[in-house]
């Protein structure tokens, strides 16, 4: 897989590529991950991208040309499966996206930043629109790195145990079970009996009451979802 | 605002602080971010601070030990309004949480790994677990940096102008309308006249239509809650 970000701030998102499971899967060769810096398409020698919003408010918006000069470059280097926009109006990402995406080739992503892009971007060039959750954030850049990390641990390789990745929560609609480990004892709080058992009928029995218990108390709308295989 | 981070990689989280608005909001002095290895927190001299699963099962859990003395080192030298974990079936974070969270004075967020961390120390200090999304993430590093983004640009100062906050989308349960930028054409794509014409009421009234138009389309959902300023 392939991912190209572009970003007016590449620097931000360096650290999250270089340590833990980003790193790992991208030293494997597992991934490539590219970031573009917005900049490098400005037309003007004070490296413009951004302007004032017509019809007036507070916030920058990224203008139309960098972006799609960016985007000319990039895609007549090889073929995007989707061009996508980070922002808050866009589809929630579920972990069923996340699935769906972990399967594509090449992914570009755009990083927004103060008020967004300008709208012309998006209805020429932007293919899926994906939103991390209801809450605004300063730029799309940790949304863009969310994203990645989220699709990139479900590759084939990523993960030392590749049944870590399928007893998360979200993958069977349930919130995951509490985990225990050493010691036994902690502060008078003791290990649940079953887990200690080694009877693994009754311990895959008590997780799943766990989780159907937890999930009915924190989150009972998941509950009534489709199951977490289909892609959004 | 003191925001107190513990992680098993504090490396990952480093460019997130050190670009863009969470920088300067530091360098202001509104805010400051400490980043805790857990590690330095372990008993023995591997510096371990994960195990496997009472019960078995893919995926290491972070061991109550470490984190237990972390935590009593850091609140027997203040006291914090919340202590926070990052997981994905905490309370999902909306705009009205990082509103609430942005007037506490003192935050300490835990980042699990892995599995996540030994439910016990759930039990004895967490008073407030949050997800970013449905969806899993290799750890909790890059949900507490979206959580930090979230809140921190609402402190009064880090933004350059105050009320970019406010027309944010969320903050009135509807979606952003378009935004357009120079110049006028832009590929054949124009900007809607209304934008140009300097009539604010009607600019107005252009906007609050297409927000409104944007969220039925989008996120009918959001259009049922009910006021986005009471704190979840």
């Amino acid at each position: 897989m392939r991912i190209d970000i572009v970003t007016v701030l590449p620097e931000l998102l360096r650290s999250p590529f270089e340590a833990s499971i980003l790193k790992r899967a991208i030293e494997k060769g597992l991934v490539e991950v590219h970031l573009h810096n917005l900049r490098d398409y400005a037309s003007n020698r004070y490296k413009q991208v951004d302007d004032y919003a017509f019809g007036g408010g507070a916030g920058m918006v990224l203008m139309p040309g960098p972006l799609d000069r960016c985007l000319q470059a990039l895609t007549s280097e090889r073929e995007y499966d989707e061009v996508i926009y980070m922002t808050p109006d866009g589809h929630p990402l579920k972990q069923a996206m996340a699935n769906g995406l972990s399967l594509k080739r090449n992914l570009l992503i755009l990083c927004g930043h103060y008020k967004g892009i300008d709208q012309r971007i998006r209805d020429l060039w932007v293919t899926r629109e994906i939103s991390i959750g209801d809450y605004v954030l300063s730029g799309g850049e940790l949304a863009a790195a969310v994203l990645c990390d989220a699709v990139i641990r479900l590759l084939p390789g990523v993960l030392n145990d590749e049944t870590s990745a399928l007893t998360d929560t979200f993958q069977d609609n349930l919130l995951a079970p509490p985990v225990y480990t050493r010691p036994r004892e902690f502060k008078g709080l003791k290990v649940p009996e079953v887990l200690l058992g080694g009877d693994f009928n009754k311990i895959e029995d008590w997780r799943e009451e766990q989780a159907y218990r937890r999930t009915m108390e924190r989150r009972p709308d998941l509950l009534n979802l489709p199951d977490g295989s289909k892609m959004e």
